[in-house]
């Protein structure tokens, strides 16, 4: 079987909340699945120099507007958090915890994560509300506090960031379908086209 | 009758060129017309601190490949030209001079230098060049090379450089339709969906 498209994303990027929504739709209508992996974007910010879209000039004040029309056009909810950007480690490591147990709720929670904060615009820093997210979509809370604890549930998401960056994901939402790369919400047409053999 | 939509670009910009393929029969199947607005990405990114995207680490090869996938994908002919990126106040300038005459005529022009620069990876930086290129869609070429001189004709386009600066472009290609900015080759369904009114 073929390997999975890998979706990387952070919890905290809005073009990642909008690929999200369609990313495994656009795939397995391709006959592939997806496999999510968050990362921190603010450690790969640290290697490239780049900054969140709404801290550069102009370019700012462009993507707080594209984010809402986006969200009129796509029928997706949509609420500019504050505060924006947010500390995503606790949702990471929520995440592959999950995703080691049960891969579909680990996809669960991670929408639900992304539907609270950038839907309803409730911060989803602390590991509190992460998991009351989680419980949301039917995880035992009282381990999950526990996990987020450890120093392998830690070192994991480290670990999968550092693999993001090695792969050659320079941003976020990233996708890799077999070794090829797509940046940006807006490649879904081109992710299809290139899982429907019309690549090259 | 509506204001045409404005079509920000640079003779030197990859996602512009591939713009340029598509723009015109997008918007007039909307029923409005397109107005072909060059500009110097250079003098724009002196003040945004911006740089060519082939200039920055990881972003840069990721943009040469992309560019080649996206000439394949949309039959577009495309060869990363050398130099890149080039001046383009020579091939800017007989646009605009060119386009107080004959705007279909300047139009063609720049499609032309555009695929003279990118389709056949032949440097338009000099007036030379811009001449042979405007001589093969019908401009008197002697005419132009004494308008390439002229201060007027040079200020012009520091004048639209601003212009568009001021109207709150900060990259190419850029698109202002009724004051609403889009920005970047991909934009195009919005702006489609835009113009037919199902904007908000």
């Amino acid at each position: 079987m073929a390997d999975p498209v890998n979706f990387y994303f952070d919890f905290s990027s809005p073009y990642s909340y909008f690929a999200a929504q369609k990313i495994d739709s656009t795939v397995e209508a391709c006959g592939r699945t997806v496999r999510w992996k968050p990362f921190l974007l603010g450690a790969l910010f640290k290697i490239t120099g780049s900054k969140p879209l709404n801290a550069i000039p102009l370019k700012g004040d462009y993507c707080l507007h594209d984010w809402e029309r986006l969200g009129q056009m796509t029928n997706t909810p949509w609420i500019i958090p504050d505060p924006f950007p947010i500390p995503t480690q606790a949702a990471g490591r929520a995440f592959y915890w999950l995703d080691e147990q049960a891969p579909s709720q680990a996809k669960a929670f991670a929408l639900a994560a992304f539907n609270t904060y950038f839907g309803q615009g409730i911060n989803i820093a602390t590991p509190d509300k992460v998991i009351e997210v989680a419980e949301g979509v039917g995880v035992d809370g009282a381990a999950l506090s526990v996990a987020l604890q450890r120093d392998d549930v830690k070192q994991r998401l480290k670990d999968e960031t550092q693999a993001a960056i090695d792969s050659g994901v320079f941003g976020a939402p990233f996708f890799m379908v077999d070794g090829e790369g797509f940046w940006g919400s807006d490649r879904m047409w081109m992710i299809k086209r290139w899982l429907q053999g019309r690549g090259a």
